[in-house]
């Protein structure tokens, strides 16, 4: 009996991307799809690639629509999702690809979002240690940030094996789709074609905290996050650059053994082999975060690079896998770790 | 018990993705990749995007890694099929991605490439009409080129509707994809970023005498094409402008009918609802060609617009369609029609 | 002594363009920027690539501002330059960069614009036949649209030298900075990159009217024209395809003496070097409209491509070099040839 | 009486881009262009964006085509720069935009290039602290790499006014022209467009210890570099994200002031206004070099971004900004503070 899901926010690029996996998934069939103001529009005019559902309409987005479902998937703007899922019942799963679950520390939430904090849902990053258990059976999932995905994968097993240090700093570079759909003058193909630039530089990034707490919990100590993000001229992917000061003793050796055991029988997380360097292209359209690691021993650093997908691996994947361990289904259903290139 | 396929030139853009597509196949197990000069290395250095195969090594092409498979992929610069699949005998299925065997005429053959002609083989084009009577059963299967593939779709039904007249004038962009993986100057990527250009103006392109092929057939007589191919700064996509001048009496809805009726049944021919567009970034990755038809009265020309993914639809796709025909599995067996977009 | 030139719209891509020029104009003396939403802001927030005028603030657009100038360049929404231009006065040089005043037929402006005829100007194309005549001592001038501009240079020598008949056919790529600066979703980043799709298909594209209104001057005949726009995944350039049948006994040595003829003098029209073909890379920032011409014998067709930067001398350069006309100043001061590449 | 120049390998992105600046600039005479496999073709084919220099042929690199001119610029692979300059005199002004004459320290030079060390030559970034007076009236001028370029203007002020410790973390985003002409599979559209990758990861990079002689001669003491270059989808620009430990009580306000002082009266590096941030496509073409600082109280880092052309401010316009010095000619001419964009 196929499990049915709804997707709130269907009309955006995170929507999009979960209409798109959903529609590979063997066990799920797609229910209502809402929107807010493209509610009446066909699916054709907003997501002209999924082309077996052209002809489903938006409903408005609201507990008239997203009702009878096992499953709601909400890509909502922050601040929306609370309200929705207090209308759904407690035996609904349901998955926010927000961020107002995310955050563990009420003060975090209100220094980063100026708002009151909705709570905290089992995060939906199952190769954190621990994570998995708490999303088994869980009805309740909040799905990460696509910059903490990157960079907690990048770093987690280095701090959670006690090889480096708690300063970590990060600069990432991301594809403009992780801004969304809504248009700005500064998203404008004009303005990304051909340029990088930064934003958010100096502690500003909402998705700062999140990494902090990833990180931290990892190396049972605080950890300290420097994030840049910058904005790269392509669509999709997350190239992650992340370092830390390496602990005394510690080895390119133990650094690379220390990500094996880590790493090796996580579906989708892949150590590559000596020599070669993750790209954002490898993973495009994939499941999949490509790791390397590199130990600076000049200047005393671990250096790890990620790529992801941002729309996959970083919000869309990590919420159909999230909701696979939820339901007890095989976690890896339904995913790829194959990309689309070149 | 599974269909054993192997991919003669595996390192290259159509090998790798006649590989993404026969990964996602659900009768295919993947036998033998070889290749010519990256002989010996591994999959994961050649297509970092395949994580499944990233162990694979290829073998040199040859006819002792590539006996004893149900099919045979031949991914290889043109010239080069006919030697190989002499040796692999009448009962497998050989699927030449090459140039080869698509040209009926010995002549044009000879004029546009320059060598002996090799031969003709069954059409992998399955749209057109005929087409899948020929390829059932087959073991030989010549895939079409990749603007044939955008331009045939587009203007077939126009020419055997009797709609227009026979003087077409289609205008291509591509993606750089379809120049291959062998880097040239011309194909770096500082030079193809924020340009267009055009290449074989005037008639010399050798898609040209396909086209003319394609479109004679149906049109029940001698259709010339005006083609101008351009190069553009994507990976992938082939956008087809195609004109020919409208005959009298047609109109507006007697075209969209003729469309209609040829296309309708066609599960990987998609004309989009009137007032829509078809785009690359929408068939990114999957099997469709989309298409639009309008009808410029003022001019008495019709112009059809079809868009493709070069290695996909214009390629592996086209090939794996062909496949699933010939050896009598449903048509759709292991392709999408799900783009991988923004 | 230098001539004061302000710039209405100067917050826009157009208005940037000819901001980056008159900066490089030896007569130039810059004077007043109006905007209209962005009144009030310095240009470093508005055009940071403009150093020199980082603390230049907008001043909203309208006769107080503008009044007091040499040279007033409006880079407008169509619709606005003619209340704007009564305001100030005969003497005042006014320079639209809109398509208020480009069509010489009142009826083909309603059909396309539907808003009633502002009325004619001379024509800011100088390599037509008579336009430098026209915009000599004027004080008032149209600045062609970017496709006009690259149509238009592409086949007029032939229609001038009698070459072709009247049908043209024509497929341009544009850069999305033709599409201006005003957000919205289809302009968007993840939208156009890694993209071609087309608009205005079938002969809806309001520069559609000012081409043949060129070519059939030209001609001495009626030209009728098939203009399909795409939109490219490139900031800058156009480069269009441009075909019309082949008159009888033309040969390829004909026509190519015919565009030497015609060209020869011009220092902003070069035809390339018989093999060479024109990319809008060639031409990025630079005032240069690259030619090369075919003859397709096959097809009795004569294929000629252009290639421009469409804010250059699709729009902000010819603007300049028709202000140095009007002036009489040197036609070429303050131009380059040269492009910014690769 | 106008300056001869030659420069030496002019096919190259970097000889394209020394030619593109020497036609703007007044007081300079190109004079004779020489290259190795590219030697009597003519520019026209190599580089057609500088159409005044269509016709020039040229000839092959040696003292035969480079005597007789005052200065000759040297856009060589690393190892041919000091046998050519040892042909060329004394008297003559030879700018090497290679590396060999780059480092002062022998053993980093054999560390990181493997041959012997050719020499150090006054070091033609001269914003930093002594560089100027050093290349006055010198005749021999070793121009930065684009890396070290970036990364010493960001860093320089802070290190030179005590604000900063010494283990600075770097990563920055280079276009692919910085790769240059030379194709290489890495190096195609297909490969770039759509993708972010690292290389020289772990302190591999050559330009690494360029950067830290830099830096540490502001600092008068020595500095760690951890450094990682990726390679960005876009043809030109480099985006440099650079970092270290704020020393105790350092504040926003006195990092903005050492800042202004030291770059105050630079002609091309420029600190952004508050709130604003480089971007690359804002230095598109241009020499200037925009900087925005921020001080992390959270993590008690400073983080400067710089943003350069790096073929214009990171290589030949470094280059003709030294000759100007080293000639005593006003140190901006020739050179553009504007960008071409979008």
């Amino acid at each position: 009996m196929a499990i049915r899901a709804a997707v709130a926010g269907a009309s955006g690029y995170a929507g999009g991307e979960l209409l798109r996996l959903l529609l590979a998934h063997p066990e799920v069939e797609i229910g209502a799809l809402t929107g807010n103001s493209n509610a009446g529009q066909p699916l054709a005019a907003l997501q002209p690639h999924l082309l077996p559902l052209a002809d489903r309409v938006l409903a408005p987005t609201g507990a008239e629509a997203l009702a009878g479902h096992d499953v709601v998937f909400l890509a909502l703007p922050h601040g929306q999702s609370a309200a929705v899922a207090e209308q759904l019942g407690d035996q609904v799963l349901v998955i926010d690809c927000g961020a107002d679950f995310r955050l563990e520390d009420a003060a975090d939430w209100e220094k980063f979002y100026g708002s009151p904090h909705a709570g905290t849902w089992p995060y939906g990053l199952p190769e954190l240690p621990g994570a998995r258990a708490a999303l088994k059976g869980s009805r309740r999932v909040a799905v990460p940030g696509c910059y903490p995905t990157a960079v907690s994968l990048a770093l987690f097993p280095a701090y959670a094996a006690g090889l480096v240090g708690p300063e970590a700093v990060i600069v990432a570079a991301t594809g403009t789709s992780g801004a969304g759909k809504s248009p700005k003058p500064h998203l404008l193909g004009s303005e990304v074609m051909g340029s990088m630039s930064p934003y958010g530089v100096g502690g500003g990034h909402r998705h700062t905290p999140e990494m902090i707490q990833n990180l931290s919990t990892a190396a049972g100590e605080r950890v300290s996050v420097s994030f840049t993000p910058t904005l790269a001229p392509m669509s999709r992917g997350i190239l992650a650059t992340c370092s830390a000061p390496a602990k005394p003793g510690v080895t390119a050796g133990a650094l690379r053994a220390a990500y094996e055991k880590a790493l090796g029988d996580e579906p989708f997380v892949h150590l590559l082999p000596e020599g070669q360097w993750p790209s954002t292209a490898a993973v495009y359209g994939s499941n999949t975060a490509l790791l390397q690691v590199a130990h600076d021993e000049a200047v005393g650093r671990v250096i790890v690079i990620s790529a992801i997908d941002n729309l996959t691996k970083g919000t869309a994947g990590g919420a159909v896998q999230s909701m696979n361990i939820a339901l007890g289904l095989p976690e890896e259903l339904g995913l790829s770790t194959i990309g689309v290139a070149p």
